[in-house]
């Protein structure tokens, strides 16, 4: 045992450390490999490909033969074909037009060689029935316009066009006076508070934006507002943005955004079995117990209606930074404007429909899983089905090689949830039936959602992960730029944020040391079971652009065929990279998690969190226990690194690889808190969570963080202690991988045996 | 002399120095006279008041007791009147509307009990005769449309209202393609080069703000640009700030803003007398020879009529910010629509009236001189007319105490210049034809302006003068908080930016330590000619809120009395503040300018010029003159600080204070230089200049400071050599009164004399 790693050190100079050993191993790692004698090359190989993290030369060599294959496959034509099949129909989840398109699913990973079956759920889902606001004060006016179509774009003139609702919206019929609460978000109650203006039993109307709109919802449920309207500020998507569909991407007047307010910050999935699988026999909870379900009618409408409803909005004139871009002063409201809204919901049980096709590998208990969903509000050209095209043609293409005599090593399974749309249902539920058999098996899950809005790759993830990102799309060509995916990435992030035509959209996630960013998981994608519920290591992967056609008739095929993605190059793109991520972790020896990554998130975090308590003597004190096992997760992801790093060049016995590979891959799970977070034990991973008050972005460390907010010195207590735990378990996973590869390979440095703990 | 003050010493080290020794000296200060024997103190003086600086202690007790006095008697009602008479009619510099006006000045002043005269200029001015653009293509349609009177506003509707145009557009008559340069300022025509957009020939449409419009008129014309329209965004100063008139402060569709385009970046004044009077007889210059004049024709419209033109404007979509507050995407244009715009200008000479008006002090040869101008655009409610009817009832107070029988220690002048608006025309002759006398006499020049639009104190000054205002605000309660002024100010201001709705405004110049922030002096007003050309110290004062009726017909009585400072409060707080800082400055011993503010004020602006040029060692040796000079600076003000500091608690005689008090006035006419800016020789100051590209903020260091914008090492090292220079004179003459100082006081260390230079 190297005494030093023992020593006490600061959160923030065991990151600086963490760099710097990271680079030692990496450079150790090549060193021992160059004194090795050259490799057996394959004949096609024609230059020396890089050593790759998790493959000796030897089989790194054979990956890069492997990879190139791959990428030769899939085929923009076929993307576009994929695409124009999947947006043929409107295909809401819970209709038999979802059913449908999952049928034609399951039948394309067959032919492709999967292993593939329907799995079906029945959960509590509404259907809208009535959606009607007028306008009653000062004058009358119907509001709440359907979409209307464009010339040209014939998908658009259908007769089965979904509805603009919000999902899970309870029925209502009340009439009050307006509020307009700018995004609706907490900061924007306090600000009303400030100015002396009450929602109590008032409809309040907010714009789309800065945050899920199911947060929005409970907000002014928790403020006493009789109702809710969302709708779209053609500052945030529409003419201030850029040119509106169809003579540009972004959100016409007419435009509606449709989406669910369930409260998936508290739980996603099937309202009714929180935690357990939607299957026949399950007891289900009754829907006034299901703290998922929203409590006052919720609807969205077009920038256009709203400004029929803002423009008369009179009182206090709007606090800096809540102005939109209609052109007229916007007001609070002081009761003048009036409205009436009637939401009629049909709640019933009804039908998902999962598909899951398997590519079996020589070991079947180990399972790499992408997944995206397939149901649509409307049509879904990119939200959801240009990830689905994609990912068709990454199933087609490795079942080419399967065809070519190649087997994959570990199983590859590819997912079509339904119910995405909804809540995330379809995902959610299939994660809570095979829980035990995930845990044990899945050693990580890619999601990509609205795979394809533009050139602007991407990523979120599990931090043990990033690396192995970064190292996927060196691997393929960029359409526009000629250079590879993570140049072009990298390119584009170090430009700083992505701000086009005035409309600000964070970069996600920190940046490190001159890497392209890779930021952490929150919610709003199929992930969320698998990362929070179930401790799998997750991926989550887009190609983005300007887009201002989300959740409407718009996003459609016209819509990606003129702006998103005219000739599908960036959709054979994620498919690539799609593919090359998995087939790095199907095919490695050792699975390539950097838990440096992660622990150096974890200070980062911690850092911050403590600056915020050092104002507050309880607080810090309560944070200690999290410092001490935050420094301790720091020194065994290090000593882990080394002893993996110690690896390369050696020879290791398949069964070891295996051991490892499975422990490496459960160390997320061991982040888990069995009794989840305070208040949403759904959620169970204590180091990221989507906020319960932000909604999609992630929160790390999230019982801390909202602890803190709070000022709930008892909640901090619990939570960091639970942080401690489970960041304290994590170093034990670390240390035993670290006991398993010290026995199998030679010392690092020359000197007496390590000993062991 | 102290071998320690001879270090030398990084800038940085000496500013963080000077913060030192001035508390140093301040506590020296107050030690000193806590053991004095107590003053005798007038029986009237209920309170022991603060000692202020450049009094003793006896004489800041009758001080205090005249500012009483005088406080007490500017009246709200008196201002109104004021403000109603002012506003009477339009009142445009060159017509005999605004003779009236002086003459009607010149007889308050008379009957305030000042010595008042006209003093009277013929300058080379134009009149409006014909403004008219038309939309020719994609269709016709007349734009230009005067601004629409407003029913319960009877002033709107007057007959006699000035046309909307810029003043000293040439004569044009032009039909070309319109292209949009966003807010038409350097870094928009860089933009616009990036896209491949050139502007050769064609009409370009700017909005108005981030800059003085003489500058869009200069960048228009050397990017060869046929013509300029600017017209006012409502995101800018219209309903996407807050409510237009007449229900709020802001500007209305259809409003328009007036304004000169005079290049007064280059020099300000009658355009064909650069640096000498306009009287009868001067050798004026041709108008071909005139560097001030523009070339291209120009003309402001409304945002109604800019709307007609911006919206039918195609091809690029405008870069990121570009985008304002109209309804539609904004682009950059292609060609497809084209404008008629006919400008006819009448070129003559014309004569203005500036209104001179004296207070006779015992010293009659030392001058505390107060200014405004008079003309408006139309009514000129705000501007100008709020600051000259609050400096009327600073006047009428000041005669008041006279009649009570005070004389004025040094004599008090107080001007009302004409011909502001086209390019402080007035102002610039009556400077350059009595420049020798005010060298001799002026002690300082306080300016205000646009006086009231709100509540929120600002000021800009020559450095030495921040603590006096500060000290002067102090005295001075707020209407609306019952605080003094300077509380809050230093409130206000540390609620960070003033960004009300939207529309984000700078605080005026940098921040230093937990104090109110003054700024620092660009152009725009009056106290140029003062500062820029006879190195006069200057202040600049105002209290503004939200105004968006600037240079319409708009911005008056109606205004005021709805919006601007309904009660007129503040009309009364300014006069208050304007005679308190005349009293101070007149009534001090020895006058409080402090130079330690002016050095850490070079050494900061100077600190950032040697961050910038330290990527280039020619660059920075260059500099290294400057460095020396600054440091020395700064040595000698706080030597002198410490000197003077000393002489506080003695009893100094009436002739040394005298010499002390115009010496130290004259620091800052020893930073001029008489050779001028390169390229710009009519700006004579070293240490700050309005910016050639931005027009109205100020630069620190101004011809470094664009050398090294233009990369120009030439210009660079001409500009550090003449602004080390004039920092070393700084610094001779604050040696020499500290050596004044010495001679006559107790030195402050005990020890061997100090010895001399």
């Amino acid at each position: 045992m190297n005494p030093w790693w023992r020593r006490k050190l600061s959160i923030g100079s065991m990151v600086l450390l963490s760099v710097l050993i990271a680079a030692l191993v990496a450079s150790a790692g090549r060193a021992q490999n160059t004194s090795e004698p050259p490799a057996a090359q394959t004949a096609s190989a024609a230059t020396q490909p890089p050593q790759m993290e998790g493959f000796g030369r030897t089989r790194s060599a054979a990956e890069a033969q492997l990879e190139k294959q791959f990428l030769a496959i899939p085929d923009a034509a076929r993307a576009e074909s994929n695409l124009r099949q999947l947006t043929s129909t409107p295909h809401l989840a819970g209709t038999e037009a979802s059913h449908r398109v999952a049928e034609w699913l399951r039948d394309q990973y067959r032919s492709y060689g999967f292993d593939a079956d329907i799995e079906s759920y029945s959960v509590w889902l509404p259907m809208p029935r009535e959606i009607k606001l007028e306008l009653v004060k000062p004058k009358h006016e119907n509001l709440a316009t359907p979409e209307p179509p464009i010339p040209g774009d014939l998908d658009t003139w259908s007769k089965h066009v979904t509805p603009d609702y919000n999902d899970y919206s309870p029925s209502g019929d009340i009439t009050a006076p307006v509020v307009y609460v700018n995004y609706g978000m907490a900061q924007d109650y306090r600000e009303l508070a400030r100015l002396g203006v009450s929602v109590d039993g008032k409809i309040v109307i907010a714009r789309y934006g800065r945050g899920y709109r199911g947060i929005k919802a409970l907000l002014a449920e928790q403020h006493h507002a009789s109702g809710l309207v969302l709708y779209s500020d053609p500052q945030d998507d529409g003419y201030a943005a850029g040119d509106p569909f169809p003579d540009g991407p972004w959100r016409p007047m007419g435009g509606v955004q449709r989406g669910s307010i369930l409260y998936t910050q508290i739980y996603p999935g099937d309202p009714l079995t929180p935690g357990f699988a939607s299957v026949p026999g399950a007891k289900r909870i009754s829907p006034a117990d299901a703290a998922s379900l929203p409590h006052i009618p919720t609807m969205p409408i077009s920038a256009e209606d709203a400004s029929v409803i803002l423009k008369d909005l009179d009182g206090h004139h709007v606090p800096r930074n809540w102005q939109g871009a209609l052109p007229f002063t916007y007001h609070v409201g002081n009761g003048h404007v009036r409205v009436h809204m009637r939401v009629v919901m049909d709640y019933r049980q009804r039908p998902l429909y999962d598909v899951i096709a398997k590519l079996h590998g020589s070991l079947d208990d180990q399972w790499v899983i992408l997944g995206n969903h397939h149901d649509a509000w409307v049509y879904g050209a990119a939200d959801p089905s240009s990830g689905t095209a994609s990912l068709l043609e990454t199933a087609r293409a490795l079942g080419e090689l399967v065809r070519s005599g190649w087997q994959p090593r570990r199983t590859i399974v590819i997912c079509n949830w339904d119910g995405e749309e909804p809540g995330l249902l379809g995902s959610t539920e299939w994660v809570e039936q095979h829980r035990t058999e995930l845990q044990a098996k899945a050693v990580a899950y890619i999601n990509t959602d609205v795979g394809v809005t533009g050139p602007n790759f991407t990523a979120s993830a599990s931090p043990s992960l990033n690396d192995l990102i970064r190292a996927a799309t060196r691997q393929v060509p960029d359409p526009d730029t000629g250079e590879s995916v993570y140049e072009a990435w990298a390119e584009h992030s170090s430009a700083g944020r992505t701000e086009l035509s005035g409309v600000a959209r964070e970069t996600a996630g920190a940046r490190t040391s001159g890497e392209a960013p890779v930021g952490t998981l929150g919610s709003g994608s199929d992930y969320s079971a698998f990362l929070d519920f179930a401790g799998i290591p997750a991926v989550d992967l887009a190609f983005s652009g300007d887009y201002g056609v989300y959740h409407s008739l718009y996003d459609d095929f016209y819509w990606m065929k003129h702006f998103g993605d005219p000739t599908f190059a960036y959709h054979v793109t994620l498919a690539r990279v799609l593919g090359i991520l998995a087939l790095r972790l199907d095919e490695a020896g050792i699975l390539p998690f950097d838990y440096s990554n992660y622990s150096s998130e974890v200070s980062r975090s911690l850092d911050e969190l403590a600056a915020r308590a050092s104002q507050d003597p309880s607080e810090y004190a309560a944070l200690q226990p999290v410092v001490d096992a935050a420094n301790r997760f720091a020194e065994s992801s290090l000593r882990e690194a080394m002893a993996i790093g110690a690896l390369e060049g050696t020879t290791v016995n398949f069964a070891l690889a295996n051991r490892l590979s499975l422990a490496l891959a459960d160390v997320e799970q061991s982040l888990l808190d069995p009794n989840g977070l305070v208040g949403r034990p759904w959620y169970k991973h204590t180091i990221f969570a989507p906020g319960s008050y932000t909604g999609y972005a992630a929160e790390s460390l999230p019982g801390i963080t909202e602890a803190l907010n709070h000022q709930d010195i008892a909640t901090l207590k619990v939570e960091s202690n639970s942080v401690a735990q489970a960041l304290v378990r994590a170093s034990e996973c670390l240390d035993q991988i670290s006991r398993m590869a010290q026995a199998a390979s030679v010392p690092l440095n020359p000197g007496p045996p390590s000993g062991r703990e």
